[in-house]
């Protein structure tokens, strides 16, 4: 047996690899889907219908988060957050995390606690547990995330479904994380609601599941922004998307804290990523389930426009550009 | 539709994050668990028994490979092993690897293209397809690995189901990665058998579930080293683990290697990590498998001994230490 750290330990390389393990690890719960958690070679999660789904995310310190804007639980939070949306938005229901943390010797154990408790809680706010994971040195701290799934005897919603007549629907919010990311580059740190909204995406799992149930013909989670991802589904749709801005709800929050800086809050709602909100095609209005907004429609062709025009400022966002 | 990157764009910068995802996708062919494959919000894989079993791990640039001493197929093909074995750890036959790549904007395609290359090439070996993933930029060059498993209706073989009174046996090379890290630290690239060893891990795959048909009643993936590994076996079963140097094949190139160099074969054998063989104790010597070697067996107390004493050097590795 290893020695347990001394309680004072506060580097990652002073309480170790193991000790890191078992510290995060140490006091949580499982739902009934982990049948074999962390502290095998492998864990092992229960699938209904023979099928798993499965996503992975990378996310890096001062690409993707920042630990000056953020708390270490809202970076853990958010790694979950982006991960879990992509599963629901197959139309599963996740079951499972895994997670990786590649961080320098001398991080803060209490940063390491802190993210992983985030991805704890984020997991369990959409009904999965955390059932595996590695940590090791990297001069970058760097967090993987991997998240599994269960379609519960339904078929996916690819991005490759929908149709010609289709209505497009969306449930979450839009624009409030480009808003909260507008405000604190500005230095700010104030309206708290959309400040938050940048640190803490709240993505809407259950909307996944319940739009592949009402019959959903394609869904995509809006990550880049909502002109770039529903552009992902008109290409592998091979059709063409007109977003209504009439039907185009901006909130009024989001219209306030605009005008306060200038800038455009509709323009936050069609290319903002990061609110992982859901964007999905239905086949007619009596298919949209409670809590879906249709903002506009499917038609021949091929990409996106807003009020049949082009948009014309940059769709989204895309690594290394 | 984004447009394709020039033919001789070389940076990943250059050919963006899609370009890149389409190039190191396009043209591969998926095994029939792959139900849905990249390019979606998420992956869907058969899983044939209700559970699938899953593992995952970050390598790191410097940490874990170098790039001065391995391809980039090399690296690509450790990374995917590593975690394919963990899957076999548990008697799970591979089905599926997710992989993230986190690497700076001026990182060559090449590279990333080998790396990839690197992982498809190591995931056919076992099985598997690689079925999704996540590219994205930072400072350091991280790549996280995930890999997927079937049981295929048998039990999980954990690390703490080993009994007073089984037989500790291996499968796969012990000691050839430790050997080959040696000559490469003195700046020989030879000999080929040896160095090639470190730079490509090959574990016995099949092994896995062959043990686990066979009635292993615990098992564990040789990641750290034989005395490390086997300490964890022995910790999680509550039980003592007995080597006996009389059963344990040193082959003859590393006793040449460790003359040449001044060391201690046996202690590679004994310590080195790496290789991903695989341990596991059996309630007999009929239900050894063949390919298996017998090496010792399980004794009450706790602990690793070998010919009933305590090993005095380094057991193992752990990161930050």
């Amino acid at each position: 047996m290893r020695p347990e750290p001394p309680p004072h330990a506060d580097t990652v390389a002073e309480v170790g690899e193991f000790g890191l393990i078992r510290r995060v690890t140490a006091g949580r719960t499982q739902p009934p889907t982990t049948l074999l958690g962390p502290g095998d070679d492998a864990a092992v999660v229960a699938v209904s219908d023979g099928r798993v789904v499965v996503s992975t995310d990378v996310l890096v310190d001062g690409v993707h988060f920042r630990l000056d804007w953020s708390s270490p639980e809202q970076v853990g939070r958010k790694a979950a957050a982006v991960n879990l949306s992509d599963v629901c938005a197959m139309g599963a229901k996740p079951t499972a995390l895994l997670i990786g943390i590649a961080c320098p010797a001398d991080t803060p154990t209490a940063l390491v606690e802190g993210i992983t408790s985030g991805l704890w809680q984020e997991a369990a706010v959409a009904g999965a547990g955390v059932v595996g994971g590695d940590m090791t040195s990297s001069a970058t701290l760097v967090i993987s995330v991997t998240a599994l799934g269960d379609m519960g005897g339904l078929e996916p919603v690819t991005r490759s479904g929908a149709r010609v007549g289709d209505l497009v629907a969306v449930c979450g919010r839009l624009g409030w994380a480009a808003a909260g990311l507008a405000v604190l580059g500005r230095g700010f740190r104030s309206p708290v609601a959309v400040v938050g909204a940048q640190r803490n995406p709240e993505p809407p799992y259950p909307a996944g599941p319940q739009a592949a149930a009402a019959g959903a013909t394609s869904m995509i989670d809006v990550s880049d922004g909502l002109l770039a991802d529903l552009g992902h589904v008109a290409d592998e749709s091979g059709v063409g998307v007109d977003i209504r801005t009439e039907l185009l709800q901006v909130h009024p929050r989001l219209l306030d804290v605009a005008s306060a800086l200038g800038a455009d809050a509709r323009h936050w709602v069609l290319t903002g990523g990061e609110d992982h909100a859901l964007a999905a095609t239905f086949p007619d209005q009596g298919s949209i389930p409670d809590g879906w907004q249709v903002i506009g429609s499917v038609r021949p062709g091929g990409g996106v426009t807003v009020d049949g025009r082009g948009y014309e400022k940059p769709p989204g966002w895309e690594h290394w550009r």
